[in-house]
């Protein structure tokens, strides 16, 4: 394999969950496929790293500072915060049409280990916009991990302070899920979380 | 997602292999990590989209053509042809590091359904390049699927006129394989082909 392309594949390798051979499959494939796919891959590439920024009011990755969300307040729910790990989680919230309202990009969870305090994931910041804006619900949707729970209750201390009302998604039976394959956990959550059935 | 990054998440994810979420993931890690990861992987894909080409004589990617390993046939076994599906495929016949012949790469197998015949893998150039070279042996790596036996068998007839001498890698148990864990087309090619054991 020539220098040029160890190098891309040691590039691609670096994606989270892409492998030795993954990358070593995606980059053939680029080589064989030179105008339909490496060519346009790179002008993307290209474009992206000029234009996406993130954003100074909740960390979103955008092409505007302020991002798209922060600035049609008007046309969303301003009285809402919804605070996610990451911006693959904020598409995941805003695929489901159900919210509207704004959010806080923690880009991570709390770790010791790794060095990651409170001011990496903007929560100082995030305390400074409720106190200064009109929110009064911070819907904490981090992970169902235990760094994301951590994470999820660090917040709700520091917020209480503020007086703005702070909540957490349900825990439960995913959708469409089967029981026999859940964990103990989810079962122990949702038993203890269960609801009357309306009729 | 604004349009920029939606683009660049459907690139990524026609790479074999990489489904829709994983291209997510990939986007938002490049995003984050511009100077260390993006704007390299740019720079990579440039370099390679410029310089990497097919070799004429065996279908190899290189940044030469003839590829290295065609023009260092003073070095190598210029009387082996190993047969092989596509560029990974010589890329794990190189690691073995058991093989110091010569190589023709197929670009893939015969395909009626996808319109994929001899002259698309270059089985015409192989046979004339067997006829005017001083290959003995032309040993057949095609996978052990469906597509890559029928191509084989295809290759063994067509080289048969050539009067050179063609052979297929040994089919069996692979190394550190657990018996309980195989498939039957396996069992049954290994019992077919077993052999004494040395004392």
């Amino acid at each position: 394999m020539h220098d040029v392309v160890a190098a891309l594949v040691r590039l691609l390798s670096r994606q989270p969950g892409v492998g030795k051979r993954s990358a070593e499959r995606a980059a053939l494939h680029l080589m064989r496929n030179k105008e339909t796919h490496l060519l346009p891959l790179i002008e993307t590439l290209r474009i992206v790293a000029e234009r996406v920024v993130p954003c100074a009011e909740c960390n979103n990755l955008d092409v505007a500072n302020p991002c798209h969300i922060c600035a049609s307040d008007r046309r969303r729910q301003p009285k809402q915060i919804c605070v996610v790990e990451d911006v693959s989680d904020l598409w995941a919230m805003e695929r489901s049409g159900m919210y509207k309202g704004m959010y806080h990009v923690l880009g991570g969870t709390l770790s010791a280990a790794e060095g990651r305090g409170p001011e990496a994931l903007g929560i100082p910041v995030l305390e400074r916009r409720v106190r200064a804006g009109v929110a009064e619900e911070v819907i904490l949707a981090t992970s169902t991990t235990l760094e994301g729970q951590a994470t999820a209750h660090y917040l709700a201390d520091a917020l209480e302070r503020t007086g703005v009302s702070v909540t957490r998604l349900a825990q439960g039976v995913p959708i469409g899920g089967e029981l026999c394959y859940l964990d103990e956990g989810t079962l122990v959550a949702a038993l203890q979380a269960r609801r009357r059935m309306a009729c």
